[in-house]
């Protein structure tokens, strides 16, 4: 396969297009000259809202259905124009669809096709309508759905984890804070911890598909119209579950890109502390995990390298999606109402994000899918950092009646004797622990076992294993919800 | 009443403090030397998270009685310690609690004071807890505060806005796209474009605060605990939905605050367009609004000046509550599990955004509220931008049958006519009007109308005044669920 | 002309490809399986990438003049890749250049053309380099290119700006603060302001051009190589001040696309300001500015119509170019040294924000270069707002000796009693005057005319005509240097 | 030492003041109202902007001085004015300034105390003034100076680097890319590339500081002033280059600060990266540097904790700081001229900036200088990783006349018989490689060593230790420049 190299940057592409030749035809009336060449290159959109075809397509045939309902055309012009603009949908799906690139935007691209295909009729179509609410059906159908995708494509990555978690329930690696080996966990504990918060991230993106679900179609351009329309039939045809209330409201409003884009940074931001964890692990120092050599990169000049290339892409994404969130944010701020052409920026931005948050979530599916886990060298970590000095001083609590922050002092002395003799918590002699702590017996040695430290921590949440796969069989039950 | 004129910046009175004696109270079992003091400049947390003290006095109170009630300490300690925690919540009320500011934090300040009032017994509050739960389960309970009273401002601001649109069903003005004069409209239908807007904008809070309600406390340190603690008992004490799923997330994740401050860029970001909106309508060439003396300021050399500084300041409160969104997102982003200190900057950013919302929405409200609407400027602005323009196109559609393309184009020659005439479309002699459509009669004059004009406009959440009052009716029905 | 219609978004077009049949080609030797086809996608970078054909070309001949000179390769060797190479660039440029699209970035892609049209000896190429130092050096001689453009366009601008003033130094307007009316200045003060700030502007993207200006190449991998290269040789031929000095800061750095995308957002910033304005001034309530039908748009409904389309979408660039800054800022913090795949990210954030910038630009020149101005609006627009009332205070202190602050008050209340009266202040009746200050005269009367107190203001910097027709000189010659 | 405990958040306690009782002192002479609780609240800024009280009696005496040369006022009463103002600023310093907090801003706190001090003739201050160019004088003066500091400073940090990095000139450590071993360098050549950045990094604060290096004063509100000032004498007095060259300009601009602030995201985001190397470095797996207990905190449930929160405090600071670029940016995005009170934001998100970025950079480089480093661990790590590959490549080209591209691929093969058989490189036993390429020998071992590899580095700017001693020479002398 090949690509064609262009020396020209793709920006340009798409926008040194449309000299044009004479004045609008969808709205020159008044107009005795046609746009310059470089106020079509920053005025058009189609290279970007060509994207929203099928979704136009659908609120037209649904606007079109119900002009006909009410009586605002004909039965058989709303048939015609539905059937063009089906016709027009299926070339585009043939791969046979070509737009006149004077179009300034992918709605003024159907509506000339559709003349062209149906003739006089085609200009009845945008009866009772306006670029400004068609364009925000358009958007809000084409977000519904990737809300819904971005959704689906988590709960697959939670299976994945899931799938991981439920073998290593009882892997001990070290619990880590400030990057400091902190306490034992099971990586199957460590997993959860990703599902439960991928959990969260998904539901985000279902609360923003259902706040947004209302339709702008019938605002027409800010003010609603005289037309009899039926709002309540394009909504329902449309899948919205009402018409938005305030016709102004429903022009100018792009809180539901905002609102969805939130989600993504969010939802990349918990993939790329996975992928932090990834390359961390992937270091040979750690060598928890092993990526096979189709999810590995080498290097022109290092022959020996093997890359988790991949994992720091993703960890890189959230600046992209962030980056698309601040766009947005700033250009809505200090608008006022109600559609200014400022607004078409919205596409640019969100499109960004979403196709950027779905290739992050689907690599990370496939890569952690892919990935085999080193129990001996988690367990070889745990020999360094102390894990089990918390133990020690809960054994104080509780067998000798130490208050807490006491134990916590005398341990503190007892790792420094540990970290002065060079040796494990669990292989310090007991007099050295009894210079700290005089009543101390050998009975605190099997607190000191990494493994039997995991299995105490047994508290809702906590990483012992029965908990551990409660905790899995809960978070199933929700995935097959 | 007098401001102490500090000639210190304010961030250095926060850090320059501290030059600690010895090794940290709470910690320093294992070191031979106190932290330095730069580190402790930039460590220690106190002069911001002392915000969160009813929070993690409340958050100890619960975990006490739960430790007494599960046996873990005897009931007489339980006691000692919800005791000791309520008089420093009293002391702090009335303004006597000073904290050693050696604390590191609020929850160290918290537990030095209670040691000091109950004895060594005030070392058993952190059996089975750690820093890291605790301050997850203060910030939550905090921001589920917040998002419920910025809730609930916005609500109000909701009322005010429709006593104003009540009384202003019938007052016609421009409705603008790109600021250029689009159809008339009601001051009504503008104002409740707000009103919907921020119905959206209000159950973001609530939804936060929602997914939010999970209780952090007994996930220790990153692993649970061995302890026998109740963590159901904990999370219903302190108004939690269930206490967190997996120990290692409920210390790690802050999603919950960046979901707010989302929710409160989106917000503010409604602000600042109804701000630059009142920005634009003060200037003498609109005049639409009239702010009361005690809403504008002077200038210190144009003796003239009345300037809408409290608009302009709401204007740009988006920009500083984004900026708190981007601080918190690039500070989470790759952050390896558990804990890392890098979330020490959550709150101080978090706070900011939340106050800066909340003064946002306060003022708003109240200068919304003193403001009076000046209908005769805005029937004059009515004289300029032929707003009916699109009546006309739509008489020609529905009178005579033109195709709405056509219909548009005619209209617009028919715009050029007056526009070279310098007189009002309604103004305009028929033959103007018949040289560019022969069959157009005087029975389109009265569409030509403004008034007339947004009547007509009753499509669902269009502007027409019986459309708009329904409109009102049902969004007061809203506010008073 | 015509686009062809793609139902497939832009970026799985950009992604999709590369299923790979077997090992990597340039890195494979240690590999026993091709990456997977979603690594890929994530992975490969040349539909982006492509944009520095030219740089990597003329980086590569440098390096192979340089290999020959030193002897590392024979000068026929090296004749036989700079030919080669040539060849490739001629073939770019007549549109005849082809990629095998299992190239993972542009680099990979020409040393594989190359070796394809020069055989073995292609391979000798990357002697002594590494795609590290090789995509740093593209990068920066890409980005130094642009900034010297984005320079010299700023410069075009300052000059439409300046033809303008040049006419309009005795055009008077309100000046305005918090847009409320304060003081007459003439339109050519308004308009040199910008002048001043895009002289700034550009002189930020001269700076990032001279501090980057250091070369990578040579620097290999991170540590520098064994083979006696001459670094001093590749940076002159390239154009560079000097080789980087560390070779590991070398491949690592990315902050001069910082400093340049800052540049962009400042400079944008500045734009959106002046975009801001003639949104406002084009409103008929205005009127100052008189945009022709090709830099207007109409609308798809309103027959009416004449958005100025194009500043609005200046108005909103500084988001998306701030929305680049944040991107790579976010990517840049916390990675550690030396390369990582994060990097990969600075060409599409950088890339959007250039070109955004220079279409910006582009665009506010040719749009402000057609503009006419309305200085009768101007005029109108003085009628309101009392714009003299600092000449009558300043009147109060020069000739009768009132102390600024007391003559501040005085007339304030004199503009009181102007608008109870609704005149202005040149109509007011003297015994109004007189009311508040008994012993002012109708000597006063001069100075409240606006053009008079315009003439005034001619300390350095202010708006009397001569004053502006000096600073524009001063600019003009700044502008010829 | 004691903290006052505050139960009210620091944010009300900045807004919850000055209730007023009458209209304003300093404009109020046509308002019949004071304004209103909440609207003091948004709209006062002394406790932001309080830190500019030196500034603005700098400003002030300036000002004043050059009245009475000019002749605007008289000898005596400019003298009265400075002596006044001096007394001020005596009082600030000796802690015994109190500032009626009706005060709306520092410059109406500073006029007030001083007409307070000296009567009548305070009021003669303000004359042809604003706080306009006011403000924007003493806003760059401040940054001026932080501008100076935040060089110095990073200057500081660079001389303990290279302290550091001149005993290490041989110390071998892996060379990471993608955090895999590269290629083995010296801790020197690593830490070096800090110093190499942060070169860069501190000429940003410089270049802010020239560019912004013009003085508003004499600005006025936006038109500039009939009185005959000397605005050379102002500026010359106050250190400034040469005054603004256009009154609007002036008053308008903040890009001065946004260009500071970016030089601050760009030099913590490199200190950030060192951070995180400090963060992994402290991992025991890793153990390549030791920070002493006094720059190590503990955990407040885990005894054996020595955590380095001072560097991740550091990593997260860039996030602030671009938070504050962001608000700022959005804020001034879209501002008509001229001064608008939006611009009143400006402090507190610079503020912030520079606050955070001198703390990150002090402790930063007293951390720096309290480290020690770990050869042992770092050469120990060089056991795993392969790093000598490219050595092994690099002979296969100079040694057997191999091209690149094919000595890359057999190295790599080569590599997969060592992992095969889990043993270094440099132990591989020479039949391992001849079944690879049957003409190697036993001449290829010493280049197989980590030590000997470094030395071969010796390329400008490579890692070979004479190579880095002379860049440490070089750097040294630009350090004393």
């Amino acid at each position: 396969m090949v690509t064609t190299m262009s020396t020209q940057p793709p920006a340009a592409d798409a926008t040194a297009s449309s000299p044009k030749g004479g004045a609008n035809k969808m709205w020159g009336g008044r107009f005795a000259k046609a746009p310059a060449e470089l106020m079509a290159a920053i005025n058009n959109s189609l290279p970007i809202d060509q994207r929203l075809l099928h979704e136009d397509i659908a609120g037209s045939i649904a606007h079109a259905t119900m002009l006909g309902q009410v009586g605002i055309i004909t039965d058989e012009e709303a048939r015609t124009l539905c059937d063009g603009l089906a016709g027009i949908k299926a070339d585009a799906i043939a791969g046979r669809l070509r737009f006149d690139d004077q179009a300034e935007d992918i709605h003024m691209a159907v509506e000339a096709a559709l003349t062209e295909r149906v003739g006089a009729v085609g200009g009845k179509l945008h009866t009772a309508r306006s670029r400004n609410d068609q364009v925000a059906t358009d958007f809000r159908l084409w977000l519904r759905t990737q809300c819904t995708a971005m959704h689906d494509k988590i709960k697959e990555l939670q299976g994945v984890l899931l799938d991981h978690a439920e073998g290593h329930a009882h892997t001990v690696m070290p619990g880590f804070t400030h990057l400091q080996v902190a306490q034992p966990v099971s990586l199957a504990h460590h997993l959860l911890a990703y599902v439960h918060a991928l959990g969260r991230d998904r539901t985000r993106f279902a609360d923003a598909a259902k706040r947004m679900n209302e339709c702008p179609l019938g605002a027409a351009a800010l003010a609603g119209t005289p037309f009899p329309i039926d709002r309540e039939a394009t909504a329902a045809a449309l899948g919205f579950d009402r018409p938005c209330g305030n016709a102004m409201d429903a022009v100018s409003a792009r809180d539901f890109a905002l609102e969805t884009v939130s989600a993504a940074v969010i939802a990349t931001t918990t993939l790329s502390r996975w992928a932090e964890e990834i390359v961390i692990w992937s270091n040979p120092r750690f060598g928890f995990v092993d990526l096979p050599d189709d999810w590995s990169t080498g290097s022109s000049i290092m022959p020996q390298k093997r890359n988790p290339d991949a994992a720091e892409l993703i960890r890189a994404k959230p600046g992209v999606v962030l980056g698309s969130y601040v766009g947005l944010a700033t250009i809505m701020k200090g608008l006022p109402m109600a559609y200014s052409k400022d607004l078409q920026e919205d596409k640019v931005t969100t499109f960004r994000a979403v196709d950027e948050t779905t290739l992050a979530i689907d690599v990370m599916t496939a890569m952690t899918k892919s990935m085999t886990f080193s129990p001996d060298a988690m367990r070889d970590a745990l020999e360094q950092g102390y894990p089990t000095a918390t133990d020690l001083a809960d054994h104080l609590v509780s067998a000798h009646g130490v208050p807490f922050r006491d134990a916590h002092a005398i341990t503190g002395r007892i790792v420094r004797r540990a970290e002065a003799m060079r040796c494990a918590l669990s292989q310090l002699p007991i007099t050295e622990m009894q210079a700290e702590f005089p009543s101390i017996t050998e009975a605190v040695r099997p607190k000191l076992d990494v493994t039997a430290s995991m299995a105490t921590r047994n508290s809702q949440g906590g990483t012992a294993p029965e908990t551990t796969l409660n905790a899995i069989a809960a978070q199933r039950a929700q995935l097959s919800e």
